[in-house]
């Protein structure tokens, strides 16, 4: 007799868990109780030496790995065992290929001892990827019950567990060493990650709330040292919500940058707003790292999609001389950055507002000004995003619950639900109005030279990530701040601020809520729930701005003593 | 009563001639049997001093205005002439402001006298623009007779001869003098240029034969010297058909290289094949002073679509060298070029297949190399702009149509006809198979370099630009060669190479078609009617390769001895 849905979604999730090694289960899981499983709590598990090479930065470890002072499969091993406790703890993993990984890792050790070099500036590092990625020997489900055993919903297409995306390809050739695929919402279309397969992805550093989505499995991974550095993806929130709820650094970078190419996706061939794949780690110099290594893989002459747009260092020199980092003293100078403190619609929970207010005076006093950020209607933006995300009535994903018969999560019901497919006129206004939308916040960015006292626009805007500190589960109820960036295609990079302290972070009695939504979102914020979670903040600056941004970003975490 | 159609068109027609002073009318009009207008013809109508100034290119021309030598006015009042005779010959123009282009020559002499340095790179140089473009103080029809009295066909706007495009702006901030728009096919999607304003512009060279389209106003302008340089679009031969048939050469850049904004369009909305802006002229080092100011002035910052990418030296130089332009010896090399005889669908007629003959003759002379073409199928490409191309049922089309209830002419009929409309699904599907086919030829082109002997794949595809050295009236029947290169959205260089010589280029009365179509294509061949016409190819480049391409287009003009 065929199985049920709910029989196959059992049997992948045992499988997972069947692929971690027997000495690496957690006998006794911490119960409810535990909200914190970051730092002591799984470093209990862990030897002195797999906790000082998995509390390495990427960028760190490569200096080891590529210089031969660590074995790629000592590291290896280290980042394995850490990923398969994170799993245990915040059901994060997809796929499991610690095998494939050792073997790879042992290859890159018998290539550097024969050619005394390093197979390229990733070797020997572990690179976690979102299951949108496809990699040889296992499968991609995207959370999909439907897709088990599957190429993205087909059999018989010769790719299964064969082909591979083209950055999988760039990364093996930079030296890097895959070894999993993390949790992503079916659909891709939420910021709690969740699916009939692996559950709900718990945040490691405070279970009360969500790791965030869609690159949710990276953010809990990376969040619990269980990877140095991932690769997400983000078409309205995906990797700069994981990346802030879980402390960490995120690099939405602009379309046609980095490789997307062959990859798994919802609702592919809308090309009004593109989702984007970009790294998220624990230190800026690590998303500057594999962002460089890729690049060096010269992508544009295998993705038609990406530019022809080589690491630029000149402007990252020019941020690094006005911080003064290098460069004479003539050369240092003063940044100017706009900052948005509400978009008017939903405004940020107490920790937030605390958490921009840090960053404005940390600028502030070292010199640097801060303008208020008035810039053209973001709900137009928003409105924009939502259209292109209803374009086809829900009919891909549909189709993609309906090959198992699956129930949709609550989180994403709002994208399986049928409604009316646009037509090509409809489509062609929105992208009329798309790119018109996008011309006047170009002219309102131009406009702010004549606030700044730099002679220059602002050099990036500061802005909430999201309403709250993390998402409360079924919480996530405003995607704003982060949407109006897709539609744009900015550069953003989501950075760690603070930590939410609830004697301080205390609910503000007085606050007037600008409309119901608001209401509601800010009646989620509770101190005792939320004690204890990260709080980041976003950088945004305009499209193809990677280098700059992220030289920003560096500099801001910096000087909040990161 | 209410003026028809018809009246406002002649209405319009003679107010652009009008537009004429009566100094620069031809008073007894050339009869049909004056086939070539071009040379001693139209010089007959000049000074010495006004065919001088008028047949110096544009690269040329700012070496004499930005030093001061030539005065602006001078050479603006020259072009306006011989552009006012271009159009009683051809049919060319669509709206003339030869006043406000004299008193900005004025202006900008009157600024070098105070400041002793020009405007900009372009100081004092006249550029004609695709009736696309908006001006201030003239309309833009586009060719529709609706669009007479509107922003695009809509009153009340506010914009009416007001609004400028960016590039226009861009233009004028260079030094540039706008004083002409050129005549288009009204719906923009013919190779030939008609419309119930203007009616046929004729192809100047021969004028039993077309100008091309969609910027065939621009082409038989500038192939007729009333322009040094212009700027048409293209969206499936537009710049590179209207070139090749008027002996010039014709940059289509790739989206995002230059600025689309604020533009005039057909479809606009339809974003999966796009319409890109590039120059046309009479020597490749005038589409590159002209590419390079408009960069110059930082496009990316005003047009959203626009990627930073600066003009590229070393592209350049890495072809200078080769060619041993610059340099020491040991940097001179072999280039590789792909050769397209025939797309399998519709073959070139005897003149274009010896044209092709000529380049690879002279490159092999050279010492390079020649490989056969053999790419993915040409025909699925095609398809595929076929299908972006009817999105939305000619809905957009016939609405323009509509305002006035004019006719569509036979040549652009096929899209005004009422279809279906694509759904959303639909057009993600269509977009998904275009990302497949891009990816796919990606592929081809890297593969190339296990069939070259430099080392690297291909430099650039040596192909037709149209089975035809020019299209006969209604006889524009195919536009797989240019069209396939919109879809990959690659660079291409349309570029002279010879003239028809019906001693040489005589039927092939043995040639076996392939299909109806090529038979019907190859029989609108005859060597007397298209005796003396110009004849081009297309050299083509990958994506955002516009420095190199440009580079090898001169290099192949050198040794053809252009």
């Amino acid at each position: 007799m065929a199985q049920t849905w709910e029989e196959r979604a059992k049997e992948k999730r045992e499988a997972i868990l069947a692929a971690i090694p027997q000495e690496w289960r957690i006998r006794n899981p911490p119960n409810d109780e535990q909200v914190d499983v970051t730092g002591n709590f799984i470093q209990q598990f862990l030897t002195k030496r797999e906790i000082e090479i998995t509390e390495t930065t990427a960028d760190e470890i490569v200096r080891y790995t590529v210089s031969g002072r660590w074995s790629a499969e000592e590291v290896t091993r280290a980042f394995c065992h850490r990923a398969a406790l994170a799993h245990q703890l915040t059901n994060c993993l997809h796929e499991i290929f610690f095998d494939a990984a050792i073997n790879d890792a042992k290859a890159a050790d018998a290539y550097f001892s024969q050619h005394k070099k390093p197979l390229g500036p990733l070797h020997g590092l572990p690179v976690s990827l979102k299951d949108q990625f496809h990699v040889r020997g296992v499968e991609t489900t995207m959370g999909y019950v439907g897709w088990i055993g599957t190429f993205e919903g087909r059999t018989g297409t010769g790719k299964e567990k064969r082909f591979e995306s083209e950055m999988v390809r760039e990364l093996r050739a930079s030296g890097a060493i895959l070894y999993c695929k993390t949790a992503v919402p079916h659909t891709l279309m939420a910021g709690e990650t969740i699916n009939n397969i692996i559950g709900y992805t718990w945040n490691p550093k405070n279970r009360n709330l969500a790791a965030g989505g869609s690159s949710g499995g990276e953010g809990a991974l990376i969040g619990l040292r269980g990877s140095p550095v991932g690769l997400g993806t983000d078409i309205g929130a995906s990797i700069r919500a994981p990346s802030s709820f879980n402390g960490l650094y995120g690099l939405r970078p602009s379309t046609g940058r980095l490789p997307y190419e062959g990859m798994a996706n919802s609702m592919d061939g809308q090309n009004s707003v593109l989702s984007v794949v970009g790294p998220m780690a624990t230190s800026v110099a690590s998303l500057r790292l594999i962002t460089k290594a890729i690049l060096a893989q010269k992508p544009w002459l295998h993705d038609p999609l990406v530019h022809e747009l080589p690491w630029r260092y000149e402007q990252e020199r020019e941020i690094l001389e006005l911080t003064g980092a290098i460069g004479d003293a003539s050369k240092v100078g003063k940044l100017s950055f706009g900052i948005l403190w509400s978009d008017g619609h939903v405004s940020p929970q107490p920790p937030v507002r605390r958490a921009l207010h840090i960053v404005v005076s940390a600028l502030q006093s070292q010199g640097h000004e801060v303008i208020d950020w008035t810039p053209p209607s973001h709900k137009d933006l928003v409105d924009g995003i939502m259209e292109a995300f209803t374009f086809d009535g829900g009919a891909d994903i549909r189709g993609a619950f309906s090959l198992s018969g699956e129930k949709p999560s609550d989180q994403v019901a709002f994208f399986a639900q049928p409604g009316k497919e646009f037509s090509a006129s409809e489509i062609a206004a929105t992208n009329v109005r798309l790119r018109q939308l996008r011309k006047n916040y170009t002219d309102y960015w131009n406009s702010t030279v004549k606030l700044t006292t730099t002679g220059r626009p602002v050099d990036a805007l500061i802005c909430p990530v999201a309403p709250f500190p993390a998402a409360r589960p079924k919480g996530y109820l405003y995607y704003g701040y982060t949407g109006f960036v897709n539609v744009l295609d900015y550069t953003s990079v989501a950075l760690p601020v603070t930590n939410v302290d609830k004697t301080v972070d205390v609910a503000d009695d007085g606050y007037q809520p600008i409309n119901g939504l608001d209401k509601t979102v800010q009646e989620l914020y509770d101190p005792d729930i939320y004690d204890g979670a990260h709080v980041g903040v976003q950088l945004v600056g305009r499209r193809l701005q990677e280098e700059k941004i992220l030289a920003l970003a560096e500099y801001i975490g910096k000087i909040l003593g990161k």
